[in-house]
């Protein structure tokens, strides 16, 4: 079997026409763009190439766009008060704290400082709450976008025998409370997990988000899978010098077992911010007391 | 093999008298007892018998009760307003909302109303995401028990896999968080789980929540594993007329198999009042500014 290769870019594209939509519906209704505000601490190159392109996105999808960019010497106090401000600005619909912060400045306390409504990440404590209870909230953009992903290729997923492999806030637990949600039967694997190829290889869902290179090989897969890659890991290149990105899963391996897989890049990676563009054209329809714009 | 019984009477007793004595030692300290605020709706009677053991091992701690009982008459509004009076009311660290409440009041409203440093069951969502990204806060009475329960007769779950069968708010989606917490590969299986059997077959720890009589039977448990039933079901007993509790695992048959199983009557139940009285006072501390009591 070869597996299909699925394209995040283009769903991640159709979303976020999809979104651009939406956005324009809202202006014409209320007067004003959706906003998203994006908040970055200190120079971490890779953070500021994520903010930038965050912030392009917007600006295509017809939302408005407020950059704030701060040193790494403000003070948690000072960065407290930015998010206070940006809670208050009505404009602002959408609140993004680049992680990670410097580590003088506790990560936690900032998250809570967002207003939930507002909290496009789906970090806050009251989002993950309603997650886990399932209530309506703001979902983190990455486990979204893969549920998306796999919908899309499977249908329904009730039933189904899902594998997360890692428990981080922010992929592997809310990851498994989508699925659990979508009655699918959900394990959650990690690094203190016994066998884990053994673990792999019940799943008919695979979602692996560990952060290591190629960990996840072919033979742990189980034929007809369904493999999401959340990895995206940098290593060196065949030319020297040069590097390239990979996956946390072996993807020529994977591909020969797997009914479909994503790949690294191009995978996971454009539905993560397509699905804060939806979370921010959401968060404005809740804010302003509409229906949330269908199919998103 | 026939298992270990495992008592949680008298776990529950243990964990009880640790609670008196940081309730005394509280006391002391700040003039006043931690105090639990109950309030029963309507006249279910399995509800007035709970609500009325929850008192009566309040004072047996050394802890103020506060009962309220109302008739299922009562408006919602007049609910909320209850709460936020328990919300004000210093004397009050534990509030409680016995459920399930009568058709025309959204309980997730009221749970939503109760002040999250008060709400002692831990249902409200605040909490819920607290549990669910690792922070401190209050933690569901009955999953906490069996962890309780799990961690007395296995010390580390590291690595352990783990089998929470029960997908529900109050036990089967945190009792998966707090294992995933300590470590153990946790599947949550529920209703729509495919081949259940061979789910709990690979567990060497089985949490069973799903209310459904002797549904999990001997043949399914791995030799040597640890069964945790939560289940509380009343059926018909031999002698004409009467009935008998059971629990969700078929007790006589798990015993040949597994290493060691809580009864039922007399594992989880007694458990969850005693992390009830657990909670309040550990609520009790933190409101006053104080450490958590050592060892609770």
């Amino acid at each position: 079997m070869t597996a299909a290769r699925i394209d995040g870019k283009a769903v991640a594209a159709a979303l976020r026409g999809d979104v651009a939509d939406a956005a324009a519906v809202f202006t014409d209704r209320t007067g004003r763009a959706p906003g998203l505000a994006t908040v970055l601490v200190g120079e971490d190159p890779a953070s500021a190439v994520y903010v930038r392109s965050k912030g392009k996105a917007t600006g295509e999808a017809g939302m408005a766009s407020f950059s704030h960019t701060l040193p790494d010497t403000i003070s948690e106090a000072e960065l407290l008060a930015l998010v206070d401000q940006l809670n208050a600005d009505d404009r602002v619909d959408g609140i993004l704290v680049q992680l990670p912060l410097p580590a003088h400045i506790d990560a936690n306390r900032v998250i809570a400082a967002i207003d939930p409504a507002k909290d496009v990440d789906g970090f806050h404590p009251v989002n993950a709450g309603r997650l886990a209870t399932g209530l309506d909230g703001l979902v983190p953009c990455t486990p979204l976008g893969c549920l998306h992903l796999l919908k899309q290729q499977l249908g329904s997923l009730a039933g189904k025998d899902a594998v997360v492999i890692g428990r981080s806030n922010i992929v592997g637990k809310p990851m498994a409370m989508l699925l659990i949600g979508e009655s699918a039967t959900v394990t959650v694997a990690h690094s203190r997990t016994r066998d884990l190829p053994d673990v792999v290889r019940r799943a008919d869902i695979v979602v692996a988000a560990v952060g290591r290179p190629e960990m996840i090989r072919g033979s742990w897969i189980k034929p007809g899978a369904t493999v999401i890659d959340v990895g995206i890991n940098r290593v060196p290149a065949a030319e020297e010098g040069k590097t390239r990105l990979v996956g946390d899963v072996a993807y020529d391996e994977a591909a020969e077992v797997a009914s479909a897989i994503t790949p690294v890049p191009g995978g996971v990676g454009p539905m993560t911010i397509a699905m804060l563009l939806r979370n921010t054209v959401v968060a404005a329809h809740r804010r302003a007391g509409l229906p949330d714009p269908e199919g998103l």
